[in-house]
């Protein structure tokens, strides 16, 4: 590794930008110097580029296989991060893939031993445990503040519902929507799920019903210490991305609401109105994105382990599996009924 | 009936008291002459007579029995109410009763049955109907500003638990706390509850769950219309009386949070402080027990139906009964499986 | 004075009934025994009867003759509060008087030396000394929280402007309106104004110009501990009665805002919504109007100082004073100016 | 002018470096390429280059002699200002300057003249103007949703004083601080101010009264349509950088209050605490730093004015100067009184 790391981009989709953007203006101590796209064209080259990406492919494997490339970020489609990571981990690079990392848990056990036994850096993209907000609730937790954690709370609304067709090859509300909420109950509460109870309905789209899932969804947890959490997902909250999480406990209660454009009030003959949430994920969420590609950069330069691990990237696959399962069977199911050995 | 309604109070204990201050300081249309309580006392007959009230027995059937009296308050204890509100029925005499209307629903068929032939007045002591926060959230709902209802959320956590003993003699939490979480639901919903899932732990006192209880749960809750629901209740949030709603549906969210003894705001070198919810029910929902009791005489007096009349006193039974067998059998549970035909 | 305290009722408009109804229901040890009003007519009179009110007189000298009252409250007409201090002061009756005790200074401070030597108590109606938010943040300052302070806010602004023959004769906006606030920055400084500018413009109403008078003021403060303060006022704010205060010290900075009917939060598309202010004083302010006849009986019975008296009344209509002469000669005027020896 | 603007830094402090950052990481279509400060050592150099600025000069002349710059960024102290800016414009460079333009307005007329006859653009650097909050207030003003604007009100805290040093050269609270302020009423009311009536003390640090300062001070202030005006300013709050502002009008009133690091608000048996404000105007402003040069590069780019030009420059260092002039002579005076003809 010279004095700037460098690294390969996987995906050049919108996530993939969103990372390539941050580097080249926050990261000055890393370098994106090759990018790779199973359907790479001319507007992606012109961007890559523009970013000061020198080379191009259309095969990932080419970035794998260059010798002066530190690092990977994996922003393709999930069912390519498993190889990826694969290959990525047996060429010694380190790692930073998208979520989730798969849909489902095949040779999940063996991916996690080669990851583990080549030594290099894994970090899974769930973003929100570098947001602000979430962080500032996590801390309290952590400091003590708001002791033994007995209730868990969050939900998550999205502005606009994706359409049938994409839900259909999403794996579900469970794997891609509920799976960062699973993931923000482990951060918030340090503790486990064990047991799963999923209820939902079809209320904003048939289309989705149609398409085998649901499109309003309350789950509510078990957790290792005894405590319990619910988490709501609604695909269509016309007011904006409504993000907010709570923790309660012994000692008291923490919560975070909605980050807006701005903070104005205004009082006229009709009430006091203020701002609604920023709209879409990338509006409330672009600075944590920022965060995580910094934080996992300075974990491979300062070597330190970076914040969420192979661990935390397949714990919430298996309670999005033990969601899925419980919607199906009308019934709890413990998490260890999905895991594989 | 003369110029004023005369009512006899059954139950001269604190929310007894509530009830009788309400009338004599609020509803100049309406006064108590008589009150009754099993264990009358020098204590409550100093109390009753400084009230205004002449009369006070032991014996409750002496305010049913008398010719001069049009409306009784039951505020006795929940195992006396069935049989207070059958003779109170058979007397003629217009009916306002505590909740719960019943740990169980032996026989309620024909209480209902004798209730309604009878042609009075029946109103249920769901006095949060009356508070002016939930009101307003209902008043969303109802103007169509919230749209189709989907996802309703009730937090409810009460300041301190209260001792093993009660709590072996209350019929359980689902029973003696979220009664009023159930009534809520269907009040902002507009919708009947027919499948209940609950989740418990006993987190804050282990003599709880030596009682054969829980003090934490969270319940969700499949209505009618389709839309799903969840409450969470804990016996102890350190910070005080912690009670919140929110309906979120097609076209918003309307949601409130806990009134405070002040607004101040206070920033120091420590942070922005504000002040705790109020600490107690009887702080909180005050205005709301003088506001149901206006209500019920004015329904009277108007000739009006009241606002939660039998069925809403037995169906938040139901739905709790269901939850206990729901929590038992680790299962959801119909409310039609715990039903009595 | 007997088991109960006999007040007699001087003035039964608006404020003096409030006041009547403040006893009638929250004042067990006290009651009015009788109401003298300059315009009594039936109507009055069939309203004080209805209030458990004995005796009704046209003449005020009826009821600072009776040997068997022992307080007045004095709610009649500005003009009229100094001679009825000094009469009832004479005849050893406690008082109670609405503000302001007189639109000028002429022979007060004849007056002050009546009642001081007369042992009365004396209680001016500064009501907001009484409200709940605003004595929050008194506290804060009490308890040392804010530390020194350097910097008091006081906005207040009405409904809905006066017509301009009520502003002709009420003394100007500083007399009717902003009196108040004065007595906010005393309260809430725990010190003396020492010098005042007053700014001003007629933005709502050109009669109220036509009057004499202005609609929308800015008046600046020095106090005696060098802090300074300055108090917004407006005749006309669309969205409701604005009343906010705001201390900042060398430890920090409590302020607080505006009551409201409910807390719900609305988030539709069009933003977040929620409630404007109470709109007018009656419905923000009447718990403290309770809270000071409290008081004021409080401080009778069991013979502590008033929390308002004398030097309370007076000192306001002084700085009003001096406001309204800085406004006339644009520039600051000493508060020593205008005081009488 | 090239493909892309070249920009060229005069001053390297850190508002210098703030802009310079910006530009790298937000502007791609401009690009330092030289930087120079009297002071220019080392270190200075080091940053340069480190942030891609070839040529370093200790002679602002230097940059403003390139025939290979459009424009230049006068981020020197305040007394080089007019003649930098007079040199620039001359040289037909656009120009970027940092607020004040000047501590007097000696020769102002002309420095005004020649920007204008060079048809340069010409942007000073009230970086508020461009923040967030104080855009979201000023779009109700101009949206027409305020109404006609009655009263301004601007609150603006630094977290810590300067020393009295510093203070003795900075030309005095009102040209130093308030300045912002000054602005914020012009640019919230779309008026011009007119007359000014300025109170200060000395309660924070008596060292600044002894360098002829005030450290707190309350500035009222007339408007051209008859509006009023209020700033408060204090060198220390201890809860951190305090800014507000709030416009009321015939229609309703808009405010903004303070930004903090998160939303988390913590319920403990203390009370509910959430964040102090962001605590220095770094934290609070630094995307409007951003977005002022953002703006002023497209105003060159797209040939368009510039938000804040020449007599946005001017106007608040005369309101500045009649405020200093009030408070010495104790007094309100008109802006005419100071202003240069």
């Amino acid at each position: 590794m010279g004095d700037v790391l460098r690294l390969g981009l996987i995906g050049c989709g919108r996530i993939g930008k969103v990372h390539a953007k941050s580097i080249a203006t926050r990261v000055p101590c890393a370098k994106i110097i090759a990018a790779a796209d199973s359907f790479m064209n001319h507007d992606m080259e012109e961007w890559a580029h523009g970013m000061g990406i020198k080379d191009t492919y259309d095969d990932p494997a080419k970035i794998i296989g260059r010798k002066d490339i530190d690092a990977v970020l994996i922003c393709s489609p999930t069912k390519t991060h498993t190889p990826l990571i694969r290959a990525a981990a047996r060429a010694g690079k380190h790692v930073f893939c998208e979520k989730p990392i798969d849909t489902n848990l095949e040779g999940m056990t063996e991916t996690m031993s080669i990851v583990n036994k080549s030594g290099i850096k894994f970090q899974i993209g769930f973003n929100r445990r570098f947001d602000h907000n979430h962080v500032a609730v996590r801390k309290q937790v952590a400091d003590g503040i708001i002791g033994d954690v007995q209730i868990v709370k969050v939900t998550s609304r999205d502005p606009a519902p994706p359409s049938p067709e994409y839900v259909a090859g999403s794996g579900g509300i469970f794997l891609d929507m509920m799976i960062h909420d699973f993931d923000m109950v482990r951060f918030l509460s340090k503790a486990e799920v064990e047991e799963v109870y999923a209820s939902g309905s079809v209320l904003i789209d048939e289309g989705i019903g149609k398409a085998g899932d649901v499109d309003t969804a309350i789950v509510t947890l078990k957790l290792s210490n005894g405590a319990l959490a619910v988490i709501d997902n609604s695909r269509k909250a016309v007011y904006g991305y409504d993000q907010r999480t709570e923790v309660f406990g012994s000692k008291g209660c923490a919560l975070v609401g909605n980050d807006t454009a701005s903070l104005v009030r205004t009082s006229t003959v009709d009430g006091v109105l203020s701002e609604k949430p920023l709209y879409f994920f990338l509006d409330r969420y672009l600075e944590s994105y920022a965060t995580e590609i910094i934080d996992f950069v300075d974990s491979i330069v300062n070597d330190k382990p970076t914040l969420c691990g192979m661990n935390d990237a397949i714990r919430p696959v298996e309670i999005a599996l033990a969601a899925g399962k419980s919607l199906k069977e009308h019934r709890p199911v413990m998490v260890s009924e999905v895991r594989k050995a």
